[in-house]
């Protein structure tokens, strides 16, 4: 039996439907107060993580998956669970270091749990790109170098623990993605525009951290990816094969070739 | 003689206080269709480069200094002046290679031309920070635990031609600088803030780049920079000692105060 710990978005019912397709048997969990549009959901609270634990082995769960954007929650320690006692000065002590540090934390934590981890993109392989295009136009070469430059730079920050998102345009980095996210950043770049002159176009380049574990926080793309990134005045979007999800693909590819904006996958 | 190539901002005006009342003698140049609140100001074209550096020399300028926000203005070919022909195959080379390689480059071009480029920090030493607090209230643990990530941040990226400031809170990056600049930066943050949740609070660092000619776009903070931090909710300021421009010194000092946000320079 899996588990599906859903945050925001449509990434769990992507892998909920992924799964009810292949006939693999799971339960759906999420935060108190977040309903994913999903049939059967049991919530929990980050409090209550050591009774997650519990309640997890008692459903016969073995692999968990976690689907979703999920911020960090504001703890109530007057609510603490017993049975996560133990696990507070663990967490405690990474809560600090950054959002890969306490991801780690909690993977950590469930494996030694019993409960096996596994990534969006191990339950449903089909949702990572090939290396090469997407779209029907594939990239220029100016967008190929403002995509490789992007990666370098993403290269240098990801040790660390910063953005797995950049925007280079002709050469010139444009932002590069902290905490608020790819949207944000996106928004930052179309507000910044009327401001660059004569900078025009640019590419947006999604990759995983360097050695980052996909199995939490893995990067994302999808239809409205396209859309920020148009109003952002882009002309290309390049992520990394095999690490970066790409939700909706077919009305993605759509909505990109209708924005004449390039999708690609970089090595 | 000396002569000031004026940008956009306040510090032009600085400088030729500064050096009026030291008495140093000094002739003023602007880039045409800008006019900083000075008297008697010499126009020039970036096609008329070459130009320019004639007129320099012939006015018996000796040591030049670049000061003010300069954007890359738009290049009509079909202006050029035939004595700024030689630089043309020069600039176009370093045009796409960032802005730290384009401004080496024109220091390079005024050097071989007979000109002393003198950094602002060295016509006005007064200008820039020792290392400790600037206002009443010193940092506070938290706050210098901040502004050491995002000096570490900093130093990372600095190869790269990249920012010279960044935005942690609660050992959070919330934002590094791009070509938009430090107020673009500011006010992506204070956008950002309401969906950050928990993360309260924030330091704002600034430092030349690691190896940065400080001669050009040295950074730069005013009393504006403290009303945008505020903006942003961050309690904290800090400046590399000896290398960041500080404008409108008192008068920034009073507005940190009043918004209960420490200023300081760190080594």
């Amino acid at each position: 039996m899996r588990a599906l710990i859903a945050g925001k978005g449509n990434l769990p019912l992507t892998l909920a439907a992924a799964m009810t397709k292949a006939g693999d048997p799971f339960r759906v969990y999420a935060p108190e107060g977040f309903a994913p549009d999903l049939p059967q959901v049991d919530s929990f609270r980050v409090e209550g993580l050591g009774k997650l634990l519990r309640d997890l082995r008692k459903a016969g769960v073995t692999e968990v998956c976690f689907a979703g954007a999920m911020q960090r929650p504001p703890v109530d320690m007057s609510r603490l669970h017993p049975l996560s006692l133990p696990l507070v000065p663990r967490l405690m002590k990474v809560m600090g270091q950054g959002d890969d540090r306490l991801l780690r934390e909690v993977i950590a934590i469930f494996e030694e749990a019993g409960l096996r981890v596994r990534g969006a993109h191990e339950i449903a392989p089909e949702l990572v790109l090939q290396a090469g295009p997407l779209t029907p136009r594939g990239p220029e070469t100016t967008e190929v170098a403002d995509a490789d430059r992007a990666a370098a730079i993403l290269a240098a920050v990801g040790p660390l623990d910063l953005g797995q998102g950049c925007v280079v345009a002709g050469g010139l980095c444009l932002a590069i993605e902290t905490l608020p996210g790819t949207d944000a950043m996106l928004d930052f770049v179309a507000r910044a525009r009327p401001r660059l002159g004569r900078v025009g176009g640019g590419v947006l380049v999604k990759r995983a951290k360097p050695g980052q574990d996909l199995r939490i926080d893995m990067p994302t793309i999808g239809p409205d990816t396209v859309t920020a990134a148009a109003a952002a005045g882009l002309t290309g979007i390049a992520v990394e094969a095999g690490k970066v999800l790409v939700l909706n693909r077919s009305v993605l590819r759509e909505r990109a070739k209708a924005a004449g904006i390039a999708v690609w996958a970089q090595p």
